[in-house]
């Protein structure tokens, strides 16, 4: 047996079909957001079968959670694979959960297969990678990758004030695991994922050979204006935060509309207070999420934000936060062609694609060989309840993934 | 003595300052909100009072809070003077407050004062004036002028899906009083209220007689389109709902602006879902408020407003629901004459003015004929924790207040 024909189509749709009922949504979907009761139940679903399998479970500083597979060198650094188990509010079954299960199937097909490997094989799932809940997104593996950010990530605070030290701790409480050092020395990471875009689906292509991610800033913008009454306030009397921060989104989606269609800019969160029909807003609070292959763009259009910002919000006055920056990621050649080589050994329709969404392999990247493995989502829609993908794609991705790994864990 | 002589302007400032802690904010403003537990606290304080005063207490089926001092006819309807204690959610101390304890100042000093008068004399509390938790506003007063409404606004619920049926119950739970018949036969009806505007201090004037308020519409639009990944869905692709809902917003603020700034036109409550910084929105809702004192202005720039949904929208789906529309009220000539000459009488400044905010008086003008009365408040700011008003001015309005009562009451 090879580990690609170990892998178990059925058994990996059940899983996806288990996890969709922690958080599940009437139409579909999961809420589980980060650190929340419901990814505490995904993370001790997860520790469950992997003790049935026998595998070690272990957590880090940041919550991120690790299944191990053992290898026959004690002394090599593991190769890994993952993603993320929380959800947007409104989010699919696969988006993140997907990478999870692949790396789970491929240590279960691995082991069923009996297939010894030099290096250890571990699966992880990281810490708040969708940012919809605390910012910024991708945190656990940024914190992997840069144990010297963990202080400031635990001083975060979500929507309502609870600050992430405080709910890590509740999740870690209710999904107990041993504690590891954090960041430590990986040998190799690959990430399965759907792709969140038409792009396969429309050629189709079972799997997308990720090359590169683009890069994203995000911002809050603030415009503050003084509350006054609805009725009673003429139009030039008034500091209207509302009136302002349409002024300004209007501009700014003008601004950020490009001829190739390939700059990315959502307004996706927005607050205005006191939030009551008969008053003049005195504040609205709005977030930018801004996505570009080229860093370059992001820096010309980051400075156009500011300059409309000054222009387009007075009487009112406005200030851009910088909440997050990555620039683009490229992946490494070699793991890039090994993933292309194998879906080719394995029969499977493959292009190579840069990946329009982060992951939390854009920061494992900067401390060891990385690559990604894309496939198809219905539509293209995701970060939505009625994101789907089929079992044949998801097992085809994971027979990729199985191979790869096996093959980077006897280098 | 008179009863404008017993007026006792110390005792009246010291009861607005003991209302103010009920809901109290750290800016000094109050967020006392309809059918809440702090409304339900002045509730308790306002009867409190009363019954030290020997008055009668009761309610209704709205839970408007009524305090009777008797009549010499047994017979004769009351003549009714009040406001409403409930604050928008960063509201001011005086907003609504002052005319309920104005009306209670003029029972108190007409007591004082030894003074009989034929009618019984009435101060109420209107339940729900702000409108902010349940829709729509002027709801206690609204439903004591037209009891067949009480059924639908029984049904009505908050933001968070709470029923006013349940809040109300809780509220009389917390705040009993014996309960009367809903509507009961008014002689004639006068409110003192803060001007909420900034025409009386513009003029150094301390007496505003109101002669009528301008009509209003009370709508929200929904703004439907379709969540989608922010990092992979290019705009041509995308149905964003918020993006259509700034298209519409901002052409909306421009159909509206007119040359003499007399159309007043408030967004004031924004949400959009999911809420999620990277998810395209697939859903906004925003609220508008719209007022002039000619409703077929009202009537023009609905069907403008309705023109602009369509144009706007596209590739999104949008609906407007008409929540609310007053058409604009003229106060009783006599009641007019009488604020007028009484505050002559009594030497204060006095100007003739319509009011730009919607008050409990539109509804009780339907039924008997009534008036108001405005004193200044500081910059015309209200609907705001720094909304403020003088210990003179408010006890001026008083003076007249209770003259006017007792010439009503014993006609």
């Amino acid at each position: 047996m090879s580990g690609a024909n170990s892998v178990n189509e059925q058994r990996l749709w059940q899983r996806h079909a288990d996890m969709a009922k922690l958080g599940g949504t009437p139409k579909g979907g999961v809420n589980r957001q980060a650190l929340s009761p419901e990814d505490a139940a995904a993370r001790n679903q997860l520790a469950a079968w992997a003790k049935a399998r026998g595998f070690e479970v272990f957590t880090d500083a940041i919550g991120n959670l690790f299944v191990r597979r053992a290898g026959t060198d004690p002394q090599a650094a593991p190769v890994m694979s993952g993603s993320h188990m929380d959800s947007q509010p409104t989010g699919g079954r696969f988006d993140g959960m997907y990478g999870v299960l692949a790396a789970f199937e491929a240590l279960e097909a691995l082991e069923d297969a009996g297939i010894r490997t030099r290096r250890p094989v571990l699966a992880v799932a990281w810490t708040n990678e969708e940012g919809s809940r605390f910012q910024p997104g991708a945190m656990g593996s940024a914190v992997f990758a840069h144990p010297e950010r963990l202080a400031t990530m635990l001083q975060q605070k979500d929507w309502e004030g609870v600050l992430l030290k405080d709910a890590l701790a509740e999740t870690l409480k209710a999904a107990p695991a041993p504690m590891r050092e954090l960041g430590f020395p990986v040998a190799s990471y690959v990430e399965a994922h759907i792709e969140q875009g038409p792009r396969l689906e429309a050629a189709a292509t079972t799997i997308g050979v990720v090359t590169a991610i683009q890069g994203s800033r995000r911002y809050i913008v603030t415009v503050e204006g003084e509350e006054a009454h609805a009725g009673t306030t003429p139009r030039a009397a008034r500091k209207d935060a509302y009136a302002a921060a349409t002024r300004l989104a209007a501009a700014l989606y003008d601004a950020t509309a490009d001829h190739d269609d390939t700059l990315r800019f959502t307004i996706g969160r927005v607050e205005v207070s006191p939030g009551s029909p008969n008053t003049v807003p005195g504040k609205a609070v709005f977030t930018i999420d801004m996505r570009h292959p080229d860093d370059t763009v992001l820096a010309d259009r980051e400075a156009a934000i500011e300059r409309l910002l000054a222009e387009k919000t007075a009487p009112c006055t406005a200030s851009l936060e910088k909440i997050g920056a990555m620039p683009p990621t490229d992946f490494d050649p070699k793991v890039i062609a090994l993933v292309r080589d194998t879906a080719q050994a394995l029969g499977l329709r493959h292009m190579e694609m840069p990946s329009g969404a982060g992951h939390d392999a854009m920061h494992i990247a900067s401390r060891c060989p990385a690559g990604m493995i894309f496939v198809p989502c219905e539509r293209g829609i995701s970060h939505n309840e009625i994101e789907n993908a089929t079992p044949a794609d998801l097992a085809a991705g994971t027979r990729v993934l199985v191979e790869v790994l096996e093959a980077l864990a006897n280098r």
